[in-house]
């Protein structure tokens, strides 16, 4: 299987608050790092760079002023004279009659975010802009008759909605791809969501479509992060009712509730009669994960691939979550050996 | 004039993120501390304690949902295992389809907030109620035939919406006060924010009501925090629609302009024919605030107070914002002494 990965991930790795402190967060360079060593150490395939992209391949998922927001705030922070990472502080209030966009960074950062996990800082945007590409370069392979390809994303993406960032992700990568494939002639697309958090993002973009069918397995938003997005009856509007499918799980979910929910997605997906199949990778259902609630361990990884490979669909690996770093490459490299193993 | 103070305040003292950083709130004890010596200093009049007050008062105001989350917040957060000051992390995004209240505290934290302005720790909830209680003496001091009265609240009040706490508010002093006014009697109240920052608050309280004028002068939010509230526009709804009246100024105005702004807002009082009145006081209109943008000096505090006498009525001043210690004694007390001096 090839492996699309750049080194522009690097320089960027912001602050999170946690416990009321601020310190890196715990999506880190070295997570795409570790795994980019598994992936040598197993021989799992050649690893290639991304090509580039302009923004007009981002705003099919994103609105054209939510992207501009993203490519120029660091710009417009520094320049109010702070040297801190940009983050938000005041948000719309969900009752608020209105929800203008203000002219003072401070309120752009607040109108395009959904949580304070996203912080900009002077690299962040070189970094966002070649995860896209990652993902975008590995989806024109498959359009290209690659059966499988892995787009090594930082930062991920799935959180990050049509006009908003969160939870770690700027541009959702998943959903770009997803976007081009349904350009470069796909008909119809399924993303499977197998992170430890629920893929708000993903579900946000493509809530309202029938062509993109988004599947998400994850902690139960009652009790995890992102809190407010997740629930089992978020089934879709219009045209899309039907085709965003929620199955949020207990925390402390093992390997057999987990695969029993999975095969159900699988049937959902084989049902929907996709062209392509986007997996959004997340490792951190992880039983030793340090903020997730799964309890999956490394060789359930290795099932997961199987059955994500017994829908014999073409499919993008897209890397999302996962943050016991010295675990995460072996747990998604065991679902891409699991997937090539099995078909 | 009477002053109502209680000590609760000074043992919570929040932390705030500034320039990606996070570290002790400009909004310290000392604030209230410096009002109070002011007020001996210049034998304003006699200082003393709220009464008790239960919380079936606030919930004039607010939500009983919300006050309860307020009292048990620490509780829950530090259930979890952790020991910093709560705060909000991640909120309902703007254009999420359903607002939930979510059953863990991280979840209920952003639900019941606009920002990350009003972390609550060990003391908080005994220092909001307190102030609510400072308020609510206050208007029942005016009941019982007291011309103007000032209540030294801390925390501040008039960020706090119906159902959300921010930019340090939990309590909304001045909502809660007006609310008890009605119920002591009072047919028409009117609410004059003169703090810097819109008093979205209040307004969010009051939007649908006309026998409670909210009247802000304020910091456009197109440049200065909240962002999301006090647009000329925003002028109520259904039978509010007209009692809402939000005048924003830009950065740098000084007194000529921003008596003229009051100037028309006394107008407007005085047509609604109020019975009584309601002064939210912040004196971060100073020209030297650390946070805010307008140019009052000492001396027009003075001027402030004769015109909010002029109105000949009733008067409750609630403290709110101010954030340069050194200064704000003077320009606080200066309101009350021009008022005093006028009437």
């Amino acid at each position: 299987m090839l492996t699309i990965y750049g080194k522009a991930h690097s320089r960027h790795h912001g602050v999170e608050l946690k416990d009321g402190r601020l310190s890196k967060s715990f999506e880190s360079p070295r997570r795409a790092e570790t795994i980019l060593q598994r992936i040598c150490a197993t021989n799992l395939g050649d690893v290639i760079s991304p090509h580039s992209y302009d923004a007009s391949h981002y705003t099919r998922a994103h609105s054209g002023h939510y992207v501009d927001f993203l490519a120029k705030a660091w710009g417009e922070w520094k320049a109010t004279g702070r040297t801190g990472e940009a983050l938000p502080l005041v948000w719309p209030v969900r009752d608020l009659k209105t929800a203008r966009l203000p002219n003072f960074i401070d309120g752009k950062l607040g109108f395009f975010s959904m949580d304070a996990g996203a912080p900009i800082g002077e690299h962040t945007w070189e970094a966002v802009a070649e995860s896209a590409n990652v993902a975008l370069t590995g989806i024109d392979l498959i359009h290209n008759r690659a059966h499988a390809v892995f787009a090594l994303c930082r930062p991920p993406g799935h959180h990050a909605g049509r006009e908003y960032a969160g939870g770690y992700c700027y541009l959702n990568n998943a959903a770009i791809a997803a976007e081009r494939a349904l350009a470069n002639g796909a008909r119809r697309v399924a993303i499977i969501d197998v992170d430890f958090h629920h893929g708000n993002g993903t579900q946000d973009i493509f809530y309202a479509r029938n062509d993109v069918l988004f599947a998400s397995l994850h902690g139960d938003p009652n009790d995890s992060y992102p809190y407010f997005a997740g629930y089992a009856d978020e089934a879709g509007e219009g045209v899309g009712y039907g085709y965003n499918l929620n199955l949020p799980l207990p925390h402390g979910t093992a390997w057999a509730e987990y695969s029993a929910a999975l095969a159900h997605v699988v049937t959902s997906v084989c049902r929907f009669a996709a062209d392509v199949l986007i997996v959004s990778l997340g490792v951190d259902t992880f039983e030793d994960d340090p903020i997730s609630h799964f309890r999956l361990k490394t060789e359930d990884y290795l099932r997961m691939g199987e059955m994500l490979a017994s829908m014999a669909l073409p499919t993008l690996f897209v890397m999302e979550g996962g943050y016991l770093v010295d675990a995460i490459g072996t747990n998604a490299v065991n679902v891409l050996q699991g997937y090539e193993g099995a078909r």
